[in-house]
């Protein structure tokens, strides 16, 4: 009998690259220096993976719920779900979710700043998202929540919606707001709604003392709410429903926890993790071992700061991020190495020479004290084609690891 | 953001191979002296295809399918179909299409020779295609289309039919032409229509002066028309539906020709491009730098001369036929080694020991100026199985193109 394991998975953010010319042709992986991956490479099995498919490019959204342990071709509820998921509203089947943001126009609907100037203190969206509170058009109710900067979420409630209607944010300044249109004929009510609602938005927001102090300081007045990425929340059994596990994401970024959510997972908080270089890897490590002592039968850890730099074409800032995420592995190993059964990993390649997300497969290595080890020493893209785990998909790895932490039953007799 | 770039696939038809005891155990790609494949190794990603899945061996017409990015077992529409698009032929959903060919019977229906001789000026192709012309069946029409030797193509247009009916072709000489039976009720029509045409045919052919001419020298005459690989074009996405692409095919064979199209390709004509193992290497390299350069955004070069000499089991053949496909290649990187990305493999396994299609997965390899390498250096069946591609089916190759060429959209966001 397998002694019951907790299924670790470390997820570097884009941390997948190509050959980058100012390294001599080495990945950042390749010229990082990671004792704590490297040791889980050789004793452990590594391999690349196809988050989704050959060839597919994953988005953040579609590739976590492969790393989740679901197909996102018939999982994923598009971006609004998630997001709303992640700043803590309720998305349910049957509702439609968006991502939303705060932008400044002009009383003919022309867009002037998409982002209505992009600062805003918690007290200012605290106060704009008050004025908001409680709007029902035709039976539907709205609920807005504001996260960060000029961002927030937005669900509505109610009978007979669908995701299926065309965008009202022109993306682009300068241009005016569209009217949101069905796509098929049983959307006409929400597009109805959501043209309503812009319009709405723009009445309650507009005279709001909050925007008359933006505009003093000279700063673009926050009167209208865009909505965007639209989806329905999907009937998606959950890891508990399909495993019997309780399963836990340590996340700063509001998709990363929105998407776990969805699939039932406890959003832990830690204090100081953020998407940045400076999240407090310590404290994320702390709170990961606490998970794992205390009966989490899945722990999940992402960080962000990989992506960024790469979005960035900042090749020393990934190598830190990477640097850094690799010593906050080697705490958690050191107090329960004998407790997991740990993969690293990353959602997807974005090369630094590219600052976008690409197809290439990503490396991945699964440790755990009983595996059979390969030929290969180190976590780089290069070695990990050399690994026994060959080529994986990103879907196959979270039933990988519960099978080996002894959480899965044997199917058949 | 990645530089849009064309995918290029170069097949070897038949280039897989095993170990050959006159080569001292090598395989024929491992004797072959290829610079430009082994260039491609060095700096590129390697690694075993199973064209379909493991243990099937392809046809012809079911590996091109998958190397085009169609699921075989969903998209086949049996033989008839393909070679009657490649024979220039129209067919569209609802058509039967069938493989025909010129074969010499006794007033009795009984067949002397299959293949009528086999050898046809394009003279007497012409005149007895003519005297087909225009049958017309219970409203079902009759498009008949001579190709090369003793055969042809046939579509048979009308409403009510179905490819579920037994072959009339005996498939030996000395035997009975058969009378075509409906596997299923709804076929009923078509075996009917089937019957009366092959006795039409026969009514028709007999006593044309070009077989009366043909009999004064000696040669069997064609008097009848038989019908074998019945199929029904399918609805399919075509690729430029799927991923908003343009495709060209660079085939000498009707079939190879006809399976492009049937997905959407355009067929560009290569001046001397035949089945030979005398083709026009450069002309085709010289065509497909045009394709590159002109915007296509996939090109599909398919070279035949390796699988004639593995069905006659000619080992020097099948080497310098390898050898001037490497050539070919060489002479497009030279012009266009930045504008592509591009895979060299084969459609399956002919082992020149065989002589005939068998299960074993091909040798892939993929290459583009930002890939990250592997450990395999030379293209052959041994050193792929090192390669960073591990094993890939078929149909993942091009969605793998295209996503490194960025033709293809993210998948989430």
């Amino acid at each position: 009998m397998t002694a019951k394991l907790t299924a670790a998975m470390v997820v570097m953010d884009g941390g997948g690259d190509r050959p980058v010319p100012e390294l001599g042709g080495l990945t950042p992986l390749q010229a990082a220096k990671t004792p704590n991956f490297d040791r889980l490479a050789s004793q452990g099995q590594s391999g690349l993976m196809h988050v989704i498919s050959p060839g597919v490019t994953p988005g953040s959204d579609t590739a976590h719920l492969a790393l989740f342990g679901y197909d996102p071709v018939s999982t994923y509820p598009g971006r609004g779900p998630l997001e709303a998921l992640g700043a803590g509203l309720q998305s349910r089947p049957g509702d439609v979710a968006f991502r939303a943001n705060f932008a400044t126009m002009n009383p003919d609907f022309t867009v002037i700043d998409r982002r209505a100037g992009r600062e805003f203190t918690s007290e200012e969206g605290a106060a704009l998202q008050k004025a908001l509170d409680g709007l029902d058009i035709d039976g539907v109710k709205v609920h807005f929540v504001h996260t960060v900067e000029h961002r927030g979420a937005l669900v509505l409630e109610g009978k007979g919606l669908s995701e299926k209607i065309t965008d009202v944010d022109p993306h682009e300044d300068g241009k005016k707001i569209l009217q949101a249109e069905p796509l098929v004929p049983e959307a006409r009510k929400t597009a109805d709604v959501v043209n309503r609602l812009i319009r709405l938005s723009y009445e309650r927001l507009r005279g709001l003392d909050v925007n008359k102090a933006r505009q003093k300081r000279g700063i673009a007045p926050a009167n209208v709410l865009l909505l965007r990425g639209p989806g329905q929340h999907r009937e998606v059994a959950t890891l508990k429903e399909r495993f019997g596990i309780r399963c836990a994401v340590l996340a700063g970024g509001a998709l990363y926890i929105g998407t776990a959510k969805y699939v039932g997972m406890d959003h832990v908080k830690v204090q100081g993790q953020t998407g940045t270089i400076d999240t407090n890897f310590d404290g994320i490590a702390d709170k990961a071992i606490e998970c794992i002592e205390g009966g989490y039968d899945y722990v999940f850890i992402h960080i962000k700061a990989t992506d960024n730099a790469s979005h960035d074409h900042n090749v020393k800032q990934k190598i830190l991020a990477i640097e850094r995420t690799d010593k906050m592995v080697g705490r958690i190993l050191d107090k329960v190495r004998d407790r997991v059964v740990i993969a690293v990993t990353a959602d997807h390649t974005t090369p630094v020479t590219v600052g976008e997300h690409t197809c290439d497969p990503v490396p991945i290595v699964i440790w755990a004290p009983f595996l059979r080890p390969d030929s290969s020493k180190r976590f780089t893209e290069i070695d990990a084609a050399r690994g026994a785990l060959h080529t994986i998909r990103g879907m196959d790895v979270l039933p990988t690891l519960l099978g080996y932490a002894g959480k899965t039953e044997k199917f058949g007799s």
